[in-house]
């Protein structure tokens, strides 16, 4: 949608450094609000049955370093921004998510992951889609944010910001994880047979722990500032070039000082069609809701009502650190460190 | 985001022909609700003095074109899916506008195309970004809404996805117009030269009657159903794979029979940082406002106070068939046909 402004952002881009985006991430003087980070690892079926003690120590380890390393950024005095993205990128290294290395595979076999973050002060957001050769999408939807006019850049083009900024490109096969692959397999044998819909995850139980993944976070730090990320690999056995919520600013993705931030991880396509997390922020800005009825509104009333029951689950926080979570699923891997340093770590819907 | 839901979603698209989205297109009985269609070819610095006679009159003709071609397909009854395809892709076939044929190239001298459609009734998007050999993308973007379970592709699994529904691809070259061709070499000299910012469109006067066309229609059919779709080929001199508003449901393209249907036309991202069309939405759902009141508000108030002042328009209804337009720039391709069908077609400001 080219108006003449918008062009002479490219010009800002190249010529100016991008002065306009780039104020967003300086922070103010030391402040002392209260710091806060929230992170999801997926929702879906995740059932105790179908997890070894080994498996479910591993991903509470992985969440629980996750935190703390974004926390620490946050207890050092930098932004919320830097936590997220620290966090997030401690999950897109390990093999156990589904965002960086172990992205599950699209129907042609390849890894395309999404990623967005948004800055709740000045509102600016920045996102990748469609990548395929990115160890961490989370750090360059950070440089789209801060390095150009542009909100989202994908699949080629993306990469090539990515090298221009120095970022070096991986091999496709870093990105590969057998479990990850024999999912694939076994979708694509599944549909070789016609077999259908909820009967796959009854046959497959092995299948349900692995089938998400979806990573997120949100943070407040003691400036008083939000920011929330999410990166994925998006849907086993998606078609090449399907973009889901993750990396749209008020879908997966959102961040607003006003109101709070917020990551969500389900089927995509609802969120995006409901504008999940826009919604919850304009039910607490235009209605004067809590987060915490916001929230559970959207996941288990409108997110439902839209045929979405079992699809997904939203984590939050608002400017107090006040946090929110919650899935229609079996469960959630999820955890926060609160405003009073307290570390918690959950999988199940009974924790 | 990879609940087993979603990977069955996959499934539902291979062997049960995508009942669950299919529904949204089939038309009740014949009714006799009100209906009206409302279009925008894109906002932008448009003052007489640029314009020829000539080339106003063209583009008069051409908006006209257009309304009557989607006020046919609802006078006969059709949907307002089918009037809002019908009209866009009068548009993308014209190489006056920056949608299909005439569209701006990128930095690197690619058209890289996006479009959506959005169905009021269901809520259910569609949606392309980056293709570059699609001659209609808004027809492509309606296939993917109702023959994939997902909601938007991107690049080459976009086009490998309309290969796969027997559409053509184009070659490069039917994109090509000079205007266009020219704009992007003014723009990459100015860049060479160091020349900034709003400096470009003083000098340039030539170009900026060119430098904008995205092109939108909504529209509400007999039955009482409102759709909106957006088409463009995005920024002239864009960096390679960005994807703008035009292809994002809730910022660029919306539509929801309880409030109302908008297509945007600016800088893009904007639009999406604010979620600019299910902001409205949202004002008129939580506040009560009028369509006009929100609409007025978001390109007067909300736009120019987060730095888009001279940035866009948005035209939009509601289900009783009124019809807003607004835009903070000198000029906006625009027209409708009202309840009453009567046709009106406008450019400048002072009309």
């Amino acid at each position: 949608m080219p108006t003449m402004k918008s062009i002479l952002f490219v010009f800002t881009l190249l010529f100016s450094g991008m002065a306009l985006r780039a104020a967003a991430s300086a922070p103010p003087a030391m402040a002392n609000h209260p710091i806060a980070i929230v992170m999801h690892g997926g929702a879906g079926t995740i059932l105790r049955k179908d997890m070894t003690p080994q498996m479910e120590a591993r991903y509470r380890a992985s969440l629980k370093t996750a935190l703390q390393t974004g926390y620490a950024v946050l207890k050092k005095g930098g932004t919320s921004l830097d936590a997220v993205q620290a966090a997030i990128q401690v999950l897109e290294d390990s093999p156990l998510f589904n965002a960086g290395k172990g992205a599950v595979f699209t129907h042609d076999g390849k890894n395309q992951m999404d990623a967005a973050i948004m800055d709740g002060k000045s509102m600016r957001a920045g996102a990748v889609a469609d990548v395929q050769h990115i160890r961490n999408p989370i750090a360059l939807a950070r440089l789209v944010m801060e390095k150009t006019p542009h909100v989202l850049l994908v699949a080629d083009g993306a990469e090539k910001f990515a090298q221009s900024q120095g970022m070096q490109l991986m091999p496709a096969g870093y990105f590969y994880t057998k479990p990850r692959w024999q999912e694939l397999q076994r979708a694509l044998q599944a549909e070789k047979r016609g077999r259908k819909s909820l009967a796959l995850e009854e046959n497959y139980p092995g299948t349900t722990a692995q089938g998400f993944g979806t990573v997120g976070a949100v943070a407040v730090d003691r400036y008083g500032n939000i920011a929330a990320g999410t990166s994925t690999g998006g849907l086993t056995n998606k078609l090449d070039g399907r973009v889901g919520d993750s990396p749209i600013p008020g879908d997966g993705t959102y961040a607003n000082n006003l109101t709070c931030g917020a990551s969500g991880t389900g089927t995509g396509e609802y969120y995006m069609e409901l504008n999940l997390t826009k919604d919850v922020s304009d039910l607490m800005e235009y209605r004067g809701w809590s987060l915490k009825r916001a929230v559970d509104y959207e996941i288990h009333d409108k997110l439902v009502k839209f045929g979405g029951e079992n699809s997904g689950g939203l984590i939050a926080l608002d400017r107090q650190g006040e946090i929110v979570t919650a899935f229609n699923t079996a469960g959630m891997y999820r955890g926060y460190i609160d405003t009073h340093g307290n570390l918690v770590v959950k999988i199940f819907r009974d924790e």
